[in-house]
């Protein structure tokens, strides 16, 4: 359940307020050369505080190596990773107990775990975990980009197309802080030089496990291939892409890059939709379970104003693993680097 | 590959031109009623030739039971379930081995398998397979009636909203009409009575499950839950849904029923896009790979001018296999009913 | 469930008084001919009828293809082959409906299928479903013979060591028939030329999957790797296999060709114990459901003196199916031939 | 690869010799009380240093939890434990780096790894990830226990059965104490009040999934379950054990508690074969990677006399790992305690 792939395996695990989160990444090729170093900018882009609309919460999310690196490479076997949880106050949380904060797991994870689950900051359903999602795709990255050559490097690049409806995002955050309220927005993944081949028909149609592992992202709410939602509009001879060379190359590229569930040498391209950042400092109502009565509520804590800020390099990170996985089921990497 | 599931899984295999489509369901439950009859109705809604839009090619369709049925009732064991091939031309494949139609998997067929794929048609990858996913569908709804009390059962209904952006879908199909050429479509479908807890934090999240499957769907483009796309241009505060009562309903649903990857106990809502049919009568640019030349190409055969249209019923299926598989992993459904 | 396999999966169905039995195998590599004749010596070895020992029931077992061929040729789509029921004589078993014969899973069955399974002959608990087994074992079986270079063909080869406690084996056959009594036997399994490194550490390891799938085939209750129980009686030193070159060979092969989980070059080397089959002639005490009495109870029907004579060539199936499963991991086997 | 297990998934990661080793156990379910104290008699029992025969080496075996624990409560988010390595010499170990230790992984992983293996004490082969198999067990023990009444509580209790083929354990120690040499051993596992139902027709038995995770223990060679080998040499009137009563109760139990794969409501009960610690003092035979000759090698460290020693607590460990995974399958054992 909080596992995923079939040759590179994530595990993720932790809490937004217990001792810190982390991951094992089982069937990493051997002898991937792997530091810490590796991993800061990626984190850095992850986390918050550095720009306008994310929060002022600041973790130094210091990879901690705990099995699979020797000699600073990997070996072949399981490679864990912890970060710890440092800067936490918890009690910002505590007293919410009876509140079921809207649109946060607070409720249904108190339905589905019977009370159980630790509800500091959404524990386990915490954005926090996201950092072992980030993680786990500096080491799917750097796989890639160590199968392929020089020339034909494969790259993954997330990047924002709007906030709040606009693609001058400086604009879209203004809207938001001049409401004193949260915003949406939406983010594209690119990916090139794939070959052509990767996915399954049906079941395993490389979009199928790419949408199952992005609405792994908090707060995804839509995905779409190529031309997307745009494509129930169009006439099929708009919407074919008409195959240019022996290599797939289409002149056009509404599909997004796959056809019938396989890659098809074109660039990957899809966009997902996240929600405004659930946590809003607008009063809000919501039930209070033990007196049973609708009450107003205001979010304390820290928070961010457009959580779609941090999502690139975590879409980045999510796509990375499907290909790496995916490189691996076709034999386009070696078990030994 | 073929296979999806955790408890409730389900195989499929066949194609288009040889000897039918089929499937494999392992882990129903034993003692649940199930005959021939069962199966006709939603087989009648995905099969063309019964509206304007649907391709004329008919298949009788009758669901031959092999395996893990006796009695009349499932025994516990897979459930195999054979469809013919009965309706096929493949001469009017043959000729067009050697050009690759546009939006069709011909040519990422021929790159993955190394031309051994079975072309006529589409093979593996044709559309005719979605009939191994409604007769699972079946299965997975009557599961699901059968769990569930009578004031409460468990529904899952699909429709179409749009065709070619019209939400009057005569007049959506007319343009394709008029233009000679196929046309896109959007579908939505609605799951009530779900209980709350289905689906799991991060990776098996209801939407990463349901969207899994949902890409298994030939022409699908997009997916989106509730307000979906929308809610990217929204405030917090208006996409927050505020609980009202213990039972966790909301005043509104923007959220389409799953907050933290996790049903909350209001309907399940999320829409899918479907492109243009990729065989249009339209005349099209392709690369001959024999000649190495584009040539232009026109699609014989027998075509839907909207597959959307057969959409519905599709969509209603996997998603009952999904909500069969998640209500089984909860225990709210035995394994002998 | 019914389904083994992570690159290369099998799936079984059927039951022994139904229409039939049959198997999907997903994951077959695009370009291995096959054809029907492929499959009917390993299918002679396995029928009953041919040697003194078996029983007499004979079936065509004959396979028929539904899907993944095609011009006599795998495609990569998931191959699906039919065996017929035809010399089924349910009225033999239908009679003994309230009586659960011992040594068999008619009880077992009933209690977790709650009644509703399928009692005819052991329903899908059957036997007969090896024949499925030995198909898919066919096609791994041709797949390593594919993968690998005329000098050094892997081998999987699986023959009777002991019969009754004789290694004269008829001399074994004879104190059944002389008792006449059922009798169980052991039978061994080596698979020559197989490349180092198939099998991972702990969890899968290359006994750890082999262990697990022989004990699918009926009337299996026990398993040892090369020297097996033997060892627990031995020192370090008699039991250690000197390394004799770089190529791994050993001076000895007392761990049966697989050290800490992997294989090592060496000859792979196991043997099963075989129980005595469970329908004897023998009058047997065993409880009558409906009146809950203890009764005499003596089998009718067709019956195999000694179980043990079908094994070999079932167990060279399932190590076959495991060996290309394996060997598709270690990326030795390619997705197209 | 390094995960087992369907609903309750046990993932183990680390070596001998780096930071340490540790387990996730996801899917264990919310509520259960769940202290660092619980772990300590298991993990006590496992440690060498206490008994003759076993290794001097000594660790704390403290059990750190890192997440899924919240006011010494199970949380139902995946658990993950470390186990600090402090008392490594590893310089025991480089010095050998170009002589594979006879009996161990050291030539498999590194024809399998590339050579990047951590070969440090087996690096990630090595026996002490153990300790993570042994804290996994103790929660699944304290599972089934929850699961379970007063008066039918599962217990699983394993114990040596012969030491170098003595029965007087005493006896078989001082044959090993006086060759100077390691010595092997019989390990038995009885699993009492199991519920008739556990296990699966064919791939996924009882006796398959156990014997599976059994071989993932370092040393097994061969297990057997009831009569086991015995059985090869019975009559079939001799092995079948009479149903007794409507509760499965047999007079005998020759089956060793489980029919067609499936438990039977009698006592489970399997033996297994551990071979002689590799480490030996004894002068041996390798080959020098480097110089490719033969040389006498001869082990120094700290190691074990006889590993069946501390084998039980291991083997019970991962046989509750089973049965918790198998009761959650039947729905024997609840998502919240």
């Amino acid at each position: 359940m909080n596992s995923f792939g079939r040759i590179f395996r994530v595990t993720i695990f932790g809490e937004s307020h217990g001792e810190g989160v982390g991951m094992v990444v089982d069937g990493c090729p051997a002898g991937l050369s792997l530091v810490a170093e590796d991993f800061l900018l990626d984190l850095e882009r992850r986390k918050g505080g550095t720009q306008k609309g994310t929060t002022p919460r600041q973790e130094d999310d210091f990879p901690i190596f705990k099995s699979g690196i020797f000699n600073d490479k990997t070996t072949g076997a399981p490679i864990t990773i912890l970060f710890e949880n440092k800067n936490t106050r918890s009690g910002d949380y505590q007293k919410q107990r009876s509140v079921p904060r809207p649109g946060h797991a607070d409720f249904v994870a108190h339905e589905k775990f019977g009370g159980f689950e630790d509800y500091r900051g959404g524990g386990h359903f915490s954005g926090r975990l996201t950092v072992a999602l980030v993680a786990a795709g500096v080491i799917a990255k750097k796989i890639l980009l160590n199968a392929t050559k020089e020339s034909e490097k494969i790259s993954v690049q997330a990047s924002i197309l709007e906030i709040g409806g606009e693609t001058d995002l400086e604009k879209g955050l203004q809207k938001a802080i001049d409401a004193k309220d949260s915003i949406g927005g939406i983010v594209e993944c690119r990916a090139s030089h794939l070959p052509i081949g990767l996915g399954e028909p049906f079941f395993d149609s490389i979009e199928s496990v790419l949408s199952h592992i992005v609405f792994a992202i908090p707060a995804v709410r839509g995905i779409e291939f190529g031309t997307g939602f745009a494509s129930a509009k169009m006439f099929g001879v708009q919407h074919n892409d008409a195959i240019e060379n022996i290599n797939g190359k289409t002149s056009t590229n509404h599909a997004g890059g796959a056809v019938g569930g396989i890659s098809n040498g074109n660039e990957l391209v899809f966009r997902i939709a996240i929600k405004p950042t659930s946590s809003t400092p607008k009063e809000q109502q919501t039930l209070n379970w033990e007196t049973k009565e609708i009450e107003a509520f205001s979010v304390k804590g820290r928070h961010d104003l457009c959580i779609a800020l941090r999502v690139p390099v975590i879409l980045e990170a999510v796509t990375a693993i499907v290909l790496a996985d995916f490189m691996m089921l076709e034999q386009k990497i070696h078990r030994v680097l």
